[in-house]
């Protein structure tokens, strides 16, 4: 493959944003960036100095791949409206099947990094897995090859097991973060800096890229610390459905212990 | 305060293993290691070329500070059984009032290090903030001295204010802990490797020492992408428990959304 990809992006949005950003650092071609929101398609494509289109009608035909980046939801409807031919054609999204694409074209498939990414921190690619599918072999090499231009940890991955590893990441990320919000919630109610809990975070998530999380598990609950944790269900007893939380999750880890 | 102070470790678990070490490398004398597991007391003792006692009738009578490191559950007892005047005694529990300790000693307080502590993982105290606690002037002085001997983040912190940062690192640390070991669980069932999340769980700490989580959340829950959520509930409908948990957590996320 000439080592000058031509790309179309077609979103404006967080995953939008950081893959043009990082395809064009590494001297691929935007060619376009699609979308209907003005400003922002505006804004990335003089970012990565490419066109911008905000119709669908004046794509170009020209590129090599044509990389959707727009919400789980917007996918199909959207490859209902695109006219690719051959071309070749990828969503982004951890959730979403290959072949909502097929309407499209007929080369398809799936370019999803697994990471969390916003649009205002710089994503580095190169240790996030892209997990890639697609329809045909020819597909999947030239895939393989884009993957590879931003990325080590390039990955073939089926729609079945893709959504198994978006599942897993709801919970290591998501659900996490949330954790994350509460504890913040807990210290701010109490006129106490969130920034005490930050090495505390950075070592969990380290130890867990260490050692098995499973077997890692610290705390009163898998200590079975009754009274600590009877006093900490009274500090939360103003917030009954964090109370509750607290409840299943001491439960859930109490019962890792007891399968052991 | 002279340089060489000289400590006694109470304990031989994960907090006085790394204390003690901590202390050592820093030149501080470690007096004696005292408990009752030989292996492990005699073990630590080695580490920090300190004694060893397996009695606690066999105390040493001049250190600057005793440093009980023992589990929570015990700390009330075993201080019933120390009869130490008027040295000064710490507990490092985040849990436990100071007051337990009234019983061995007129000076008394808390030595909490806020971070998950291992013994199999040297931990780096630097940038650990240490809350301190005592009953009087000097002894807040004297533990504040040793606190910035190992750590950079000391913190003068009341028994009450301790009680809520240990709660909040047990959302941030323990919970977060669960959340890894469930995404570990649904990609081992799945036979996919969990190596594949960890760039996603590092950058979800990141993030959340740059940012607030509560303005960072992201998923299906946050953007109330219900067909996500449906398709993952189906996903997990062998798991009841897992099932219920997902969906009281997609609940509370999008509860954060509705309330700003």
């Amino acid at each position: 493959m000439k080592s000058k990809l031509n790309i179309i992006i077609i979103g404006s949005g967080n995953v939008a944003n950081q893959l043009a950003i990082a395809f064009f650092e590494k001297k691929c071609n935007i060619l376009q960036i699609v979308g209907r929101n003005k400003k922002e398609v505006t804004a990335l494509a003089k970012k990565v100095k490419s066109k911008a289109s905000f119709d669908f009608k004046s794509i170009d035909k020209f590129a090599d791949i044509y990389v959707i980046a727009v919400k789980d939801d917007a996918i199909e409807l959207l490859a209902s409206k695109l006219k690719l031919g051959n071309a070749l054609v990828v969503h982004t999204s951890g959730a979403v099947n290959a072949s909502v694409l097929k309407k499209c074209s007929k080369n398809y498939g799936v370019f999803y990094p697994l990471q969390t990414i916003s649009k205002d921190k710089k994503t580095k690619f190169k240790k996030v897995p892209i997990c890639i599918e697609a329809n045909n072999t020819f597909a999947i090499e030239t895939l393989k090859k884009a993957a590879t231009i931003i990325s080590n940890k390039v990955q073939i991955i089926s729609s079945e097991q893709r959504k198994i590893i978006h599942l897993a990441a709801v919970f290591a990320c998501n659900f996490t973060n949330y954790m994350y919000a509460v504890s913040e919630k807990i210290l701010k109610e109490n006129k106490l800096s969130f920034d005490l809990l930050h090495t505390l975070i950075t070592e969990t998530a380290e130890k867990a890229t260490h050692c098995s999380p499973s077997k890692n598990q610290t705390g009163p609950a898998i200590r079975e610390d009754k009274k600590t944790m009877q006093a900490h269900l009274l500090l939360l007893k103003k917030d009954k459905p964090l109370q509750e939380m607290y409840k299943l999750l001491s439960t859930a880890i109490i019962k890792i212990k007891n399968n052991k």
